[in-house]
């Protein structure tokens, strides 16, 4: 992922990595230079990933990435050409270096950095409201309009023709044409994504952004939030209804229509044509084929094929679902 | 259903219209002016109306439209005083043919024509907060309160001893009085409804308006949509906890609570005194009786008869729900 | 309960209460101050309580109140020294004398007594965005941040290093410490809790607060109620998710993490170390142990034990629910 939006404070030299994790300094290789991280399909040459968990040894032993942050037990796993940095708790540490090459992407206080439009190069480009704030790295296309009291903080490039209602407020996302997004939004704010712990959560890094693409429409009141190491996507005209919660690092496909109070758990990918009935649920982590069918109320916990209509919790065939409960 | 809000940009020719649908015109009655398109039941001489399911045919067998857009299997069903335009897709054919006539019904971009309440009429009739806008054709009645931030759009009557709290955008919309409308709500969009079509969905009119009966109060967060060809209503001293959904053509009776979280879905009806607990979901097109309760968190999908309690996804009798989950 | 925010217009003769209840005045005692209203476990000399159900006898037995609004049935559970002031309807009549006590705590029209921040004395000492409204009764700590469009209506008290949100609307909260609330919150209103009565339901009374605690985290677009007689309370380093919604006097642990759409009803109270999924929903009056998780999706509709992991609608065992639907 090529980031468009979030500064890298990076290079480091793995010593100063090394020295940031606490860990033993007895090594060769302290005076590289660690350029970004990525996650393992992603990374390359002076880059440094992680691995977590055996499900992804097959993207372990293909990285191309220098350095991984991983534990013993996995470290074999890795090809020569990536040393391996051993911690306790790999994703803690990831999201220690993470923070570390960009602090920007934690906590998401309100852009203070913000001007009127009025004041800006868009007050002759753009059809505007009362009110409407814009952030820096911004950038509008043609024939676009930005309802009242809507916040574009930084980091948001919106196509043509699109229309942006009243009261929303968009980070950290990239819209591309025919978008419309209706009033109430909170769009491009970091995921729920944190570790646990006693006393004080420790926070990580969302350094993806929201994608929207061509001829989308979102709904009143919904929140989409960004992605940690990916983006949060929604496909080319797919729909949106109103109060609708796309959690961080989500991907839904093309043609999709979604109807209201829908929530979609962090990391699912849904595919093209598919249609979601009002207030269904999706667990994390799932795959959703393209034109599956999920009947409104229904709550998914498990990945659905291509061409299957589910209802129920847990969501199973519509047919047997009906069936057993006539 | 007499329409305030939502200009009529006909008459048109007969000659126009089929020319529109790119139908051919050799018949007769080219001539013939259409004054305004309607349901089956609503519409009168002159009119248009639309027929597209044998479900509806008693309806179709009694208009008093002149003019009626149907197919070939249905067009026997219409009195002789009711000229079928044949089409291919009647719901597609409806939805254009009600844009010509209602242009500005179909997309919710934010209102330009707005001013601060500070330089209007109401300006010493209201207590207001700071921000206030408001739109055209407003009118609001006496002992009246609007929050900061809220957006009165266009087509909003509003009448005495109401509380419109902040942050809350309100279109479309016809208020009674003593109505209690809390912060951030989206009250009278249009509902989420259009053909889906591959890479370019196809809206269509909502021409319908909101309607709060007396004495209602509407929860924070809310979004209630106006309706397509009929209006959304909500009864008298019903109340609305906080982020519900009531989407398009939703009628709700008098004295109802319904709880927090709750999406009812297009077109349903709601009887008077009825209750429903919270995250419960209604699918659409369906009857709910008269005092009927409805468990927190039941998925209604088939009609409720009177007097009933139901619980469970799908909502069944309550007391036979809690057997079978003992 | 030691209330910082709503005024007391207290006290009251006896006399004046029982003619305001329209109740006979031929007792003794009528010259007897009354000073305030407080439930039977809070209640001490000099003040007035409601005893309505059995469940509570053992709290009645023992009240310190000098007065208990009770019915016939229920009067001999009371103390010698406590008064009954006999009546029909308990609830009703305990919701009108604490309208009398705290006439400001049943509606919560917008705050007309506020100001731009810019003209208050935290002008200097907090860091604040655009149109940034503060009311009566405000004080914020050191090193805070206030977000765009945010409105801090009167009663609202912030510790030190909170970052609170854009287009977010506050009232009658305390809140601690390092505390994070996203953009579009509606927190500290009254709860949805009135006496249905045909065509004019009639609102009780909202004295408590909304307090959350240290280092808490409030997502995008989620509504916090204040509490009716107690507080709504958000324990320390508890973490909601976008579009929560936290009904009245709803007490909830420490470092618990609830997801995205959760709703939980009036009065219920979760421990410490829970976790709630997505769009799960817990009815009122329930008690949640200590380290129990609730599955997305769930419906709770009966008390859990501590260490539990519940799933399903009723909410069951996770092992029992996920063999009988496998």
């Amino acid at each position: 992922m090529d980031n468009p939006f979030f500064k890298n404070n990076g290079p480091f030299k793995l010593r100063d990595i090394l020295k940031y994790l606490s860990l033993e300094n007895d090594e060769n290789n302290q005076d590289l230079n660690i350029i970004d991280i990525k996650d393992l399909q992603n990374s390359n040459t002076n880059e440094i990933t992680f691995f977590h968990s055996k499900k992804y040894k097959s993207l372990a032993n293909n990285t191309k990435a220098s350095f991984c942050i991983t534990n013993k037990n996995l470290q074999n796993e890795l090809p020569k050409s990536c040393l391996p940095v051993i911690v306790n708790n790999v994703l803690v540490s990831t999201s220690m270096v993470t923070a570390k090459f960009y602090p920007d992407s934690i906590n998401d206080d309100f852009d203070e950095a913000i001007e009127e439009i009025n004041n800006t190069k868009f007050s002759d480009k753009v059809k505007f409201g009362e009110n409407v704030l814009l952030g820096k790295n911004v950038s509008i296309g043609a024939n676009c309009m930005i309802g009242h009291n809507t916040i574009i903080e930084k980091n948001v490039i919106i196509g043509n023709n699109c229309s942006i209602g009243s009261n929303t407020i968009i980070r950290n996302t990239l819209i591309k044409n025919n978008v419309r997004i209706l009033d109430n939004c909170v769009i491009g704010k970091h995921g729920f994504g944190f570790f646990p712990k006693h006393h004080k959560n420790l926070r990580y890094p969302h350094m993806g952004f929201v994608l929207i693409e061509d001829d989308c429409e979102i709904g009143c009141g919904s929140t989409i939030d960004r992605g940690s190491m990916s983006n949060t996507t929604i496909g080319k005209n797919t729909y949106l209804d109103n109060q609708i919660h796309i959690a961080h690092n989500v991907k839904i496909g093309e043609n999709s229509i979604i109807a209201g109070q829908v929530g979609i758990a962090g990391s699912s990918i849904i595919g093209n044509n598919v249609k979601i009935g009002g207030q269904a649920g999706i667990s994390g982590h799932l795959k959703i084929g393209n034109n599956v069918e999920i009947a409104g109320g229904s709550g998914v916990i498990k990945d659905i094929p291509d061409d299957t209509k589910v209802m129920g919790y847990p969501a199973k065939n519509i047919r047997q679902f009906l069936k057993e409960n006539r």
